[in-house]
């Protein structure tokens, strides 16, 4: 069900800081740089592998990585596992009595389509579905 | 420097719960389980990919991952990235000023060496640096 880890997200308050921080101590640049409105974020991807790390920045506080940082502060968001098939994922996972936020896909970022998981069904993980567009 | 994301650490109250809500939910299953008292835990490894999910749970309320627990509840704990040679990229992060935990590596799970950089070098993001053994 599960191919692999394809991202974690990092909730950050500064976008151009952040990408300054990892590329200066790890050496990873941004491959991948979009507005999200359907996320109500600014993201960026960093290739690490075959996996990512997604910086979100939010539009604004009323968005969730918006109230996420009021009430956290910044840091991991979620994780993003990759999977094929996702609306049969979904609904797999909706007969087994798991929460989901998406019961079909949306769009994500990079033309992918994208599903969270409750964290309540997650041990308070926030867990991203995502498959990617077959050129990624 | 960074080649991959090895794992997630999550940090839960009750290993047998946490495995079998990964089990049940994404069809996961334990591929190594081990006590690792150099940082209190109770861990276990789940196979998604080449990555793994690491579950950790407290071996008593004064450990990292017990204080954890206590302040910010159940949930994902730290990003783990894979590297090779990890004393000279320990080195070289020093060199640069990243503030690190663990200026040499210690023993990890799975025979593996590790070593944790300190959350305010990395946007609040608790980052784990493993060189796997050679046989994983």
């Amino acid at each position: 069900m599960l191919s692999g880890i394809d991202h974690i997200g990092i909730a950050v308050e500064d976008l151009e800081a952040a990408l300054g921080l990892w590329q200066s101590n790890y050496g990873i640049a941004v491959s991948h740089r979009e507005r999200v409105d359907q996320q109500g974020v600014e993201a960026a991807l960093l290739d690490v592998g075959a996996s990512h790390i997604e910086l979100l920045a939010p539009l604004g506080p009323e968005t969730p990585v918006g109230r996420f940082l009021a009430s956290r502060g910044p840091g991991i968001h979620h994780v993003a596992f990759r999977v094929e098939g996702i609306e049969q994922v979904l609904a797999d996972l909706a007969a087994k009595g798991v929460e989901l936020i998406d019961r079909q896909p949306r769009r994500g970022i990079r033309e992918s389509r994208v599903a969270f998981v409750n964290p309540k069904s997650s041990g308070r993980v926030l867990v991203e579905l995502v498959e990617p567009a077959g050129n990624h």
